[in-house]
């Protein structure tokens, strides 16, 4: 009988960062009826299927009575193989435009099965050698970790600091890669609102990262689920991407939060000149982006980009148009959990946390060691699971920080959820040996 | 400016295997008034929007009615993040055990975006060090050999003989890489009505392939695109997988060719056990598959597998009774591209072509080399297109082969074709300097 050992697997199958993701959610189905802080998931309560009908229906239309296609080539687009940088780019170019200031040209945009697999394409077409890596500031979403694992690439951290990004550790980072013989291609982060932290970086860092990438020759992926969910009245600084008029900032998108997460439709904006090597014009990476497309997925489904179309559609092509009532749920479940935190626990007190401006987590940091077994006490004794930090610093198996995500949730469920957490908090700090 | 060069991005965008899909769009949307014999594309006639929303609303009362979702769950099923395997897994495996004798445990499925992604997290999961290598029969569908170079797996091939596998040439071709120390994983190949050569295995050469791989202790990699379309009433043999006893085969299907193509989803079938360093159960190797899928695409999109979901249970989870009509279409025009050959071609003259029993495609030889001007010389003079075989054939850049597909076209589109096709064999066999 065929029987295959992990030694002959590709190595990935057996690393931490990997085997995250099945963990937590192991842990999740073993309970239930636990209240969640852990899924980073969008909220739900106004999904109706018949939106469905209604995007698709609205999408037909745009192509019969806006584009001029004929009922039969409407149908070829959706229900054929399609064209592999995507269908709705020039409707992700107007949505950039208007819900984040981006111009940009629809031929450099590249239509994804969500922001992973934009991810994946950056670091495969980036990882040209083994002496490519990338840079991420850590704590760093494991979806990136992950993907450069499969690539065989090294991820290597940098400092957040106060303020989401030390740039004097960048460059530290850049430097010393350099002089181990590493060849540093890009930097990582979610500049808005960030998973895991909440944090976002202020305008004076992003014009100074943008300063020191392009001296340091170095790609920026910024990677942006969350830049439209601002808590309350203030106004947010601009992307990366928007900000910058040399090429050096590779953007990634997502519609999971803003659409649909069951659509899986994500985009990447990479509109860097390419030469060949005798110095010829090669298009831009998105072009590149499309090859690599081409062989891992084909096309991102057409059925599910004229979902996401439709949507925008219907919403002059604002995201933040046609999730204004989602934006108020976020604003006010951030509200109420940092209201809930204060009057859980003492000013002062060893239990702290961090105050993001919007987004879907905040990071609480307690007095004692937290890791997979404090999880699943959480959850057996308590009732209330959330994710541990360390998963998002690679190598590390504990860390004294909880990422606490809200937007899946209501007013009472927050309640009862940080009820039994200042169970576990207490029950924890109390228990002999576990102590900081 | 940032700008790149393709000598700092990965080898494989440099490739011609990578290269080829690229140049014949180009020249296909060059020519669009060109007769095409070069789409691989199902028949789209019977294409309405409306299907859509009948098969996504049949999904949705599946869920509730028969698997006894809430309406809130079933629109979660739809509209959030799922379960990294599928959410049709179970249907999947009642559409091959209908369709294809194949009796499969559903938690060993992975549905993926399309057999592409299949057959890329199968790639991943089985290059786990510079040694390893995969066989293919050639000619190869290049969508496997464009995975395998993103991966930088050589691809070795094997001879195709008389009947679609050369057995001894694949020993050969494996103890040749073990002499040579590279370690041999699996062998690819379309036993059905193969993607180019339209040509199928008999029955005798499965099942001593199955014995020999077990010998060999090589993985097959069987895709299965094609199987339904048999031409006529002819019983065609087994799959590999269901002759499979000993977990010898990784079965990678697609619904782009009986579900819709814009859908795009597929599948893996990974039974084999896995078991870690040191000897422990870990599942099955669909298990590792889809940790390595969560980070590349994340999930397959449910809205998009919900539509081929409800294609499967309007028609008992059988895709042969979804398409009683195209595979008559298929069927009619593979006889009408046969009976036009005889009768414009002398017998006994130098233009050839094999008699396929089912499937999308005829290949023609012809006494002249094909390349890839030879296509566009026919496209410009004579208004008909196809594919030239050296593609499928790696690092040869011409032969004195064409494949013809025939699954979009009608009878009048396959007489025009083929006249044109005439007129252009002709003069290029009577252009000096050109003839074998």
């Amino acid at each position: 009988m065929a029987e295959l050992s992990l030694a002959q697997l590709h190595r990935s199958l057996d690393d931490p960062v990997l085997l995250s993701m099945n963990l937590l959610n192991d842990i999740a189905s073993d309970h239930p009826r636990a209240v969640s802080f852990a899924a980073g998931r969008p909220y739900e309560e106004f999904f109706r299927v018949e939106q469905l009908y209604d995007y698709l229906g609205t999408f037909v239309t745009h192509l019969t009575e806006v584009m001029g296609l004929t009922d039969e080539e409407a149908r070829r687009t959706l229900f054929q193989y399609g064209r592999t940088k995507g269908v709705i780019h020039d409707l992700v170019a107007r949505y950039l435009e208007t819900d984040e200031g981006i111009t940009v040209d629809p031929d450099a945009v590249v239509v994804t099965v969500g922001s992973q697999e934009a991810m994946f394409l950056t670091l495969r077409a980036l990882r040209a050698s083994s002496q490519d890596v990338v840079l991420a500031v850590a704590p760093t979403y494991f979806g990136l970790t992950g993907a450069a694992r499969l690539l065989d690439m090294p991820v290597l951290g940098v400092g957040d600091g106060d303020g989401g990004l030390d740039l004097a550790d960048l460059e530290r980072q850049v430097a010393a890669a350099r002089a181990r013989g590493q060849r540093p291609r890009a930097l990582y982060l979610v500049p808005d609102f960030s998973n895991p932290t909440g944090v976002s970086l202020d305008l004076a860092t992003r014009i100074a990262l943008l300063g020191l990438a392009a001296d340091l020759d170095l790609l920026i992926i910024e990677d942006n689920p969350y830049g439209l969910f601002q808590a309350g009245p203030a106004t947010r600084p601009p992307t990366l991407k928007a900000l910058d008029t040399q090429h050096q900032v590779v953007h990634v998108g997502s519609f999971a939060k803003t659409g649909l997460p069951g659509a899986r439709v994500g985009f990447v904006v990479a509109d860097q000149p390419v030469i060949t090597k005798d110095g010829r014009p090669a298009g831009t990476l998105a072009d590149q982006l499309s090859l690599i497309k081409s062989n891992v997925t084909l096309n991102t489904s057409p059925v599910a980009q004229a979902v996401i179309g439709g949507k925008l559609l219907r919403h002059g092509c604002s995201m933040a148009a046609a999730n204004k009532r989602e934006i108020e749920v976020y604003g006010a479940n951030l509200r109420h959990v940092l209201a809930g935190l204060t009057a859980r626990f003492a000013a002062g007190g060893p239990v702290t946390w961090n105050t993001p401006a919007g987004g879907f987590f905040v990071v609480l940091t307690v007095p004692f060691t937290v890791d997979d077994r404090s999880l699943r006490r959480s959850a057996r004794d308590h009732g209330v699971i959330w994710t541990p930090m360390h998963h998002f610093h690679t190598g590390m198996s504990s860390s004294h920080q909880i990422r606490l995500s809200f937007s899946l949730l209501d007013d009472a469920s927050i309640d009862e959820g940080l009820d039994r957490l200042t169970a576990f908090v207490t029950a924890e700090a109390q228990a002999p040996g576990r102590s900081a």
